[in-house]
C-alpha cells in the first residue's frame, strides 16, 4: 500500500477501505507514515469530504490508537454531554449534577479554554483545591460512588487525535466537520458510554456560523455514534450572544451555582433542564422525553442537582462553601462600566467579541501553553431585546491588571449593538438532531 | 505572516499577493516552512487553484529560488522547445536541429525517462560518448559557436521545483494544471530565453488524458510567459498513438537521424517542421509563420538540419558516424514478433501500453536512481488506420534480456485494437493556442 495512492484516492473522491484508513492512521501514531503526507491527506478531507462508513472506521482507528477507559465495573448507564464550544457556556457544571441526581452516571471528561471560547476544566479549576488530573481508578471509584466526575483528557486516549489536531491546528485543515466530528467523537467513544448528548453551538460565538454546517457536524457525529451503536442525540443551539450573564471561570461558577439554587438566568437554566432531560432519557431513567423533562426540573427544584454538585467538588478536593460565599472564589481587584452612548433596543450581542475580551484580559488563552486568570471576566447587564436609554450600563469588567483592561474595553463596546427596533426573538434550541 | 493562515486563504479561495508566495517559496527553499505545511498548501491548490497573477508570482520566485543561466553573452534569439512528454516522442533531436541550421540559438535544456514516457537525455546518451553533463560555460561556448546545445537540467535552477516535484511525487499533488504550468516555466525561464514553444501531449500516451485539461495546461504556461514578456506558443498534439515507429533510446535515434535525412515517418517529420517552424516564427526570422514553414522545410531538405545535429553529437563527444552506421549504436540481442491474431483495420495503440512494455523491458525506469538498457524498445510495423491480415507483425520487441520479455509481449499485445471498421482519421495537431 502506498500511502501516496490513498491519498489521491481520497483527493478523486474514492472511498476509502478500513485497512487502508488502518494504515494511514496507525502508520502516522506510529510515526510511520509522515507529517507532510498526513497533512495532504487532511486538505484532501477537507475538500473531499468523507462517507458515513469512512467516518466510523476513522473514528474506531482512532480510539483503537489508544487506551480505552473501561467503566464496565461501574454500575449504571453511562452518558456523557460535550459542547462543540460557546461564550458563557457552563451549562456542564449544571446539566452533570442534575443527570447524576437522577440516576445517570455522568463520566465527565472535559476540555480547557482556547482561544475566545472557554473550557469546563478552568471553570472548576476556580474553585479552590479543585483537581481534575484524577487518575482512571480515581475516576472509576468516584463514579461509583457518587454518579459523576469531572476528568480531563488524558494522553493514552486516543493519542492519534492529538497528533491529529496539532497537524491540523497548523496546515489549515481545523475547519473540516469530518475531522471535526471524529475528532470530538474518539475522545468521547474511547470511555465506556452507553449515550451521549451533543450541544452544537451555532453563531458569531461558536465554532460554526451558519446553522447548515451545524447541523452537518451534528449528523456526522450522531451517525458515526449509531454506527458504533452508542444512543446519541444533538441539539443545535444559539451562540450568537453568550450564554447567561456570566463569561470568565469563577464568575461562570458562580452563575451556575445561583443556576442550581434555582436562581440562574432564564436561557442558562432552560438550555441544562433540556440537555439534562436528554441525558436521563437516553439512558432510560425516564420512559420518555417529557417524563424526563419533568425528572431534570424536579431535581432542580427539590435541591438534590446542587447537593450532588457539592459532594462532588468536595470529593475533588474543592470547598464547597466557596459555592455559596462567593468571597472564598478568586475575585477581581477592579471593575470597569461599559455603557451605551444611546438609547434602543439591544439588537446583537457578539459573543465572539464578548469572549474575546473576556480572553483578552486573561480568562482565556490564545495558546495552550498560557496561564488564564480564574479571577476575571465579563458580567452582561443586558440580554439581546431588552430596552436599554442612554448611559444604562451593558457590561462590566472585572479585572485584575490594568494593562490590557482599555483594549479589553474598547472590544467590548463593539461587541453590542443597539437600535430603534426591537429585533425579533431568536430560539435558543434551534434544532435536535438524533 | 503565518503560514497556516495562507493555507487556509487559498483553501477558501483567496489569492495570495506576491508577499504571500514569497514567503511560502523562499521560506520553503530555506528550510523555514516545513513540508508538511507545504503539501497541505499544495493539496489545497489542487483543488481550489489559481489564479494567473498567482501563477506567475509563483512561477518568478520558483525561478528566483536559484541561479539564471544568463545567455546575454551569446548573440541571437534563444527558443526553445518543450514537450510535457509522450511515447515515442524524439522530436526535440529533429527540431533543435532544424531551428538552429535556420539561425535560432537552442539552448535545449531536457530532462530523462520517468514512468512509460521517454527522455530527451536518456536518447542522446545511447550515442556511444556523448555527454549532456556540460557546464554552464561550455553550455554558453557551444550555443556561441553550433547555435544548439542539449543539457540536462542542473540543481542550481530553479531549485524549488525540484524540492516542490518531490513533496508533490509522494503527497498526491502532482495533477495539479497550475503546479505542472508553474513547474515547467520555471526551470525553462531561468534560462535567458527570448520565447519557448511548447507541445502539449494529450491522449493515453500524454499526461494529460483530455484535451481540455491539455488546453487549460496551454493557456496556463502561455499566460506565464507572456506576464514574462516571453512569446510562447504551445501546440496541443495527439498522443492516443506513438510518435513514430521507433520506442526506445537507440531506437529512436535512429529513427530522428532518418528522419532528419528526410526518410522518416510521416507524422515525426509533420509534427517536428511545424514545431520547428513556431520557433522560426517566435525567432523572427521568418515574418510569418507561412515563410518559417518553408524555411523549416528547406533547411531539412538542404540537409543543413542533419549537418548541424553531426556536428552537435560530435561536439558533444559522440560518435557522428553511429547515426548513419547503426551498429556504432547498442543493439538488442534478440528480437520477438508480435501478431494479430485476426484481420481489420488497427483502430487504436494504446501509447501508454507501449511505453510501459518499453519501460519494462528496460528502456524507461519507473524510479529516477533505475538505470535504463539503451538498446532496447520496441519498433510498431503498423499505426493507426492501417489494414491488417491475420498473422501479420504488428510490433517488434528488441529485447537484451528475457526475463521480462513474455510480460512485455503480453502489454503489447494488449494495446493494439483491431477492428472490422476503418476507424475515423484523428487530427495530429489539435489546437494552437498562445
Amino acid at each position: 500500500m502506498r500511502t501516496a495512492d490513498l491519498i489521491q484516492k481520497k483527493r478523486d473522491g474514492g472511498e476509502l477501505n478500513s485497512d487502508e484508513i488502518k494504515f494511514l492512521i496507525e502508520g502516522y501514531t506510529k510515526g510511520e507514515v509522515p507529517d507532510y503526507q498526513i497533512s495532504a491527506f487532511l486538505m484532501a478531507v477537507f475538500f473531499a469530504g468523507m462517507t458515513d462508513r469512512e467516518l466510523s472506521t476513522l473514528t474506531d482507528f482512532m480510539i483503537n490508537s489508544g487506551e480505552r477507559v473501561d467503566l464496565s465495573s461501574v454500575p449504571g448507564v453511562k452518558v456523557d454531554k460535550h459542547s462543540t464550544g460557546g461564550v458563557g457556556d457552563k451549562t456542564s457544571l449544571i446539566v452533570a449534577p442534575l443527570a447524576a441526581a437522577a440516576g445517570v452516571v455522568v463520566p465527565m471528561i472535559s476540555g480547557r479554554a482556547l482561544g475566545h471560547t472557554g473550557g469546563t476544566l478552568d471553570k472548576l479549576e476556580s474553585i479552590p483545591g479543585f483537581r481534575t488530573d484524577l487518575t482512571i481508578d480515581e475516576f472509576r471509584q468516584q463514579l461509583a460512588d457518587l454518579g459523576l466526575c469531572f476528568i480531563g483528557q488524558t494522553a493514552q486516549v486516543a493519542p492519534a487525535d492529538g497528533k491529529l489536531y496539532s497537524l491540523r491546528d497548523v496546515t489549515g485543515t481545523v475547519e473540516s466537520i469530518p475531522l471535526i466530528a471524529s475528532s470530538i467523537m474518539s475522545k468521547k467513544l474511547a470511555v465506556g458510554l452507553d449515550a451521549l448528548v451533543l450541544d452544537v453551538k451555532v453563531g458569531s460565538g461558536a465554532f460554526m456560523k451558519r446553522q447548515v454546517d451545524a447541523r452537518r457536524l451534528a449528523q456526522a457525529m450522531v451517525g458515526i455514534g449509531r454506527r458504533m451503536d452508542k444512543r446519541v442525540q444533538a441539539l443545535i443551539t444559539d451562540m450568537s450572544q453568550p450564554l447567561g450573564y456570566a463569561v470568565g471561570n469563577a464568575l461562570e461558577v458562580m452563575e451556575a451555582s445561583q443556576t442550581l439554587q434555582t436562581s440562574g438566568p432564564e436561557d442558562l437554566t432552560r438550555l441544562s433542564l433540556e440537555l439534562a432531560a436528554r441525558m436521563i432519557f437516553l439512558a432510560r431513567i425516564a420512559p420518555t422525553l417529557e417524563e424526563a423533562r419533568e425528572e431534570a426540573r424536579r431535581r432542580l427544584l427539590d435541591g438534590s442537582a446542587y447537593r450532588k454538585f457539592k459532594q462532588v467538588v468536595q470529593a475533588q478536593g474543592g470547598n464547597p462553601q466557596s459555592l455559596e460565599r462567593f468571597e472564598l472564589l478568586p475575585n477581581a481587584t477592579g471593575m470597569r462600566e461599559i455603557s451605551t452612548p444611546r438609547s434602543g433596543y439591544v439588537s446583537g450581542i457578539d459573543a465572539e467579541g464578548i469572549g474575546r475580551a473576556s480572553s483578552w484580559i486573561g480568562a482565556g488563552r490564545d495558546r495552550k501553553e498560557d496561564a488564564i486568570d480564574p479571577a476575571v471576566g465579563i458580567i452582561l447587564e443586558v440580554k439581546v431585546g431588552e430596552r436599554v436609554d442612554a448611559g444604562s450600563v451593558l457590561a462590566r469588567i472585572y479585572y485584575t491588571r490594568e494593562e490590557r483592561l482599555e483594549e479589553a474595553a474598547e472590544i467590548l463596546e463593539g461587541a453590542f449593538f443597539i437600535s430603534a427596533q426591537r429585533p425579533e426573538d431568536r430560539e435558543l434550541i434551534l434544532e435536535v438532531v438524533g
